[in-house]
């Protein structure tokens, strides 16, 4: 293939450039895919603007992108279940080595891991991209590239989920409306959460919450007392809730996530703040309040596939901007004010639809 | 109390009769009751018919009906969370000992085990009825004493759906669409289950099975191939479902089940038949399909209640009939003859909205 | 009756007394026991040190001790599985409400569960001790009643390790060789742990976890960099533990319990230390390593007891000290010293044996 | 490599050949073996007799031979974790797709999963033999090729008390007294198992139970009554076993197992008889008592080497007869003869040690 493969490349903190690399050529277990539409995410803004998040430090050249969907191009000569032309959502994490984690069903825990976008691995917003074919998943006909796309972050969603053990009646705190926070929210909800507290900073992002399902919103102000806000959440419920899921790394919010948490419950923590936290750990440990992280997912693809194609969930209002991947870097400022919930970048010329 | 407390009243096989009875007296820790609505169940009409159900005999005159709710009249002296006046839907097991079952949270299994209306455990199809206060649940002010009543089978899908593990994305099989396969559907489509594929022999109960949310439904035939149906169902869900709820207790059902679910999936008898039954247990065992049944329920009115008064699971619709207490013998009648789905009694003369 | 009953009772900190109580009367489900031998425990100590711990506050005298076991003499109307003469030992947590912690077999953390010797529940040092026959075990002739009393520091163990999810070929860091971290070792070796690692301040205690089966030792030394502490671990085993088990409660120890645990592991929180803790979270959340506490226990007595008779588990050597029940204060004294692992008092005259 | 390889290969039923084929070229992510210690399994001799096992069938010769140890020789180009020199025991199965099973750490399920000596896959009962380097796992100084060729057989043990959940204080019951049923036990009691009850037709291979720690014997005879059976079971321990492990396969033991076991315990099934099997399911439903079945293993190799060289677990006595590779047809017919428990081939000329 001789074509060219326009790709949004971070060469270094801020330094972020649109150019023509190769045409991959996929091994004999890949696929090679023309992208369709990409999510930015945080980290890709937080990598542009930083150069590293915790130990990944960008250290040569390396192209953006993993919330991200496409159409199979070219086959391997090993892979039996895609074909040509078929619609795929790309997980972006692979394993490299059949060790322990992955044999044990829990391979986003393998520590060489091949991560779309974490350095020194590179992502997919680009043109064409090759990805393991047992990795790319087919598209029912009633889902867009798009929700495709979106799975990415559902998948946050889901992992935070099941590792809460949200199941029928469940009562969710959800600190923090980003698009993780509701996320974890659309997910709550579809498996059986009777109420969801969700909250933010923000009034504007409560109102997206407040659409996408969530029955109470409580907006937080810097310095309001973790101890009362949990009281607040006790007040919206009628009681803690069974499981917090915290998205939003600060310290005060692990904190109320810890106060709020019913006795034998537990809490997830989804965001990411500061490398030591000061918690009420007695606390917790004495109600048996259980304290989970989540590190990306696992095995969450098919189960989201089969959520989007029943309609049972709509991951659609998520998205608030679009852009061609020509303007990836409007894309990306406007991703870093802050504005909306989810920008898209849309890599086929050819088609723009969602 | 010298109010009359008429009472459904089964003698022996075939002769239940309407009789007052003395209004009961609380104990400390029990509540009085009156009575509101009370669903027939199919195990009701059976003692009717049969005067037993495997071990447990009628070997003296026994009040029928155990799916209830009423109103609290009179409250025991060691009560302290339930008032006169509160609006309480009732879990009719009542563990009798402390025994292993019931400190592990398994406290159906108990074999002393209080039961409405198995023998010799009287039911609560009368006007007045005391039950262990921890046992009644009080009902939000948006369910109504019918929702409580209903409970009780909903109860028999939930205690079946956790022990089969259904979480977002599975598929499920459920044999059988009367009530209790109903129920199952409800709570399946609740919990994140995809995509639910429901058999009948009758295509009107499948239609109601399609209107509760069904999304396949399969119309068995008598003398229909068990592998024959497996792979009905497979074509139907592109893959053979994760999970079967068995809700028929017919031998060839049963085996239908081991065959449609896919390795490393679930099968839960929730339907019973005869004692001994011939399956396939190798295909079973070598796939790694485990078969749970389930014993009523445990720890699932407070889950009910939640999923009701939140609106995300409507039981209403399940409700085909209803008569007043006084005409108790054409509401069994009714039953019997399999007409509708539920049959509702509703025993306050002063009160017979829903 | 009108025996005398000498019992141990703290007036207030640092003011314990032995005076007579009057023998109680058992109620229908209780059963009245003469007292046999009552271990004491770090929590009595420091109750008779300092009238508190945490929220429990000595607002009025309290009989002390809750490590126990006794013969029945007198037996309550509705009881039946015990009789006089039989040998128990004393689960000394009884939920008085069957709320949904004890329906869902979690009873431990009722909030209005009575426990001995917690404020203002009165324990069993003393002569005749009245308890719910429930709770109540009966020790099979091999059992002695030394080993009944040990049931107690033992099911915090077994709790912890089954928390943990200790199993087949499971490596663990046990922090802290106290008489609690040696019972986790005991019961992790039982339940198939191959490698443990046990650490402590003191090499004399080291050398008792040695005898009692700890495959290596780590001497702790005070200002040992926590993130050091982890890497020698891991140079131990070869690899990090799956599990740790913190039993110090100690800032320091949870920070190396953290850093320790092997991606994927489980950290168990038994020692209580400052209600605010500064930890390394996001290390642990990014690798799943989960945080779980352990608040007493709950369904270990027919597990222990079990243990116990088999002769799989010897809690024999971790009684050091004996002292009649009349030589209490000296008991006490010894304890709060630090002498030795476990001070045992013999309440009954006539035997004082094991 | 020019060098001879002499290998166990099963042409058609009855038809056992020992030849020379060629010794193979590991390819980037494999290792060569020369083969030490491979023990013969009743499936290979199943094999030898019938060519068939259920749908496996052999249609075209086939090295024998999966419960294998040996000795690195030749090392792929891409494996990191092995060297030359390196003893090691082989996993016999090793997925070949990344599908849905592998990924959710059930690897063993995967329908297209290579395993030894299973049609059409060639085992190693042979002088040289390549296998996938991440399914080879090096053994501990302290552990003989003879333990690592046993970890097979343990492993199903281990998979099976792992399906069973045997924890601290369980009481078992395992019926049959075979090589599987004896490393059931084994692992039982290592898991934590108080009381295990084994059954058997021969009461020599009681007697090795005996031997290995089984508490109780029951010899059982043929038309002895299932329920009579459970009885025995339960006045052995005192009350119903909470598991049972069936290693039989003969339909009157699974009955027996059913009704031996303990409400709301677990039945699992290793051995396998008959395709259709008639069962007292309402009985296993009723008391949500769950059947579980195993296929093979997975994720047990790690934990298998670390019992063995911590010394926790003693399958030595396992070994009763060991042949030179050269013998290997006596070996074959001295299994089929039933003769001992375990026969072990030697393929290492010039190491025959255990």
């Amino acid at each position: 293939m001789a074509q060219e493969n326009l790709s949004v490349v971070l060469h270094s903190p801020g330094d972020l450039r649109l150019e023509n690399c190769p045409v991959p050529e996929p091994g004999p277990d890949e696929v090679l895919l023309q992208m369709h539409s990409v999510g930015i995410c945080g980290s890709d803004v937080h990598y542009w603007q930083h150069g590293r998040i915790g130990d990944f430090v960008l250290n040569k050249p390396m192209v953006l992108g993993h919330e991200a969907s496409g159409r199979v191009v070219k086959v391997g000569s090993a892979v039996k279940h895609l074909k040509v032309g078929d619609r795929v959502a790309i997980e972006p994490g692979v394993p490299r080595e059949v060790d322990e984690f992955f044999k044990n069903g829990r391979y986003n825990l393998s520590p060489t891991i091949f991560f779309c976008a974490t350095p020194p691995d590179d992502g997919n917003l680009c043109r064409f991209y090759k990805h393991s074919a047992s990795f790319c998943y087919k598209l029912p006909d009633n889902v867009t590239f798009e929700e495709g796309a979106l799975i990415e972050p559902l998948s946050v969603g889901i992992h935070a989920c099941r590792r809460a053990g949200v199941t029928l009646g469940s009562t969710v705190l959800i600190c923090g409306s980003g698009p993780i926070g509701l996320c974890c929210l659309l997910v709550a909800k579809t498996m059986g959460a009777s109420r969801v507290v969700i909250t933010d900073l923000s009034s504007e992002r409560l109102t997206m919450a407040k659409e996408l399902g969530a029955d109470f919103l409580l907006t937080v102000k810097k310095g309001d007392k973790p101890q009362q806000l949990a009281k607040s959440v006790t007040d919206l419920l009628g009681a803690p809730p069974h499981i917090t899921i915290e998205c939003t790394g600060s310290e005060s919010s692990i904190q109320t996530a810890i106060y709020a948490t019913r006795s034998g419950g537990v809490v997830v923590l989804v965001g990411l703040g500061s490398e030591m936290a000061t918690v009420p750990l007695v606390n917790a440990a004495v109600r048996e309040v259980d304290i989970r992280g989540v590190f990306r997912y696992c095995n969450t693809w098919p189960m989201a596939i089969a959520m989007l194609a029943s309609g049972k969930v709509n991951v659609k209002p998520l998205v608030t901007h679009r852009f061609p991947l020509e303007e990836a870097v409007q894309a990306f400022e406007t991703t870093r004010q802050g504005a909306g919930i989810k920008v898209m970048l849309k890599c086929d010329q050819n088609d723009q639809n969602p």
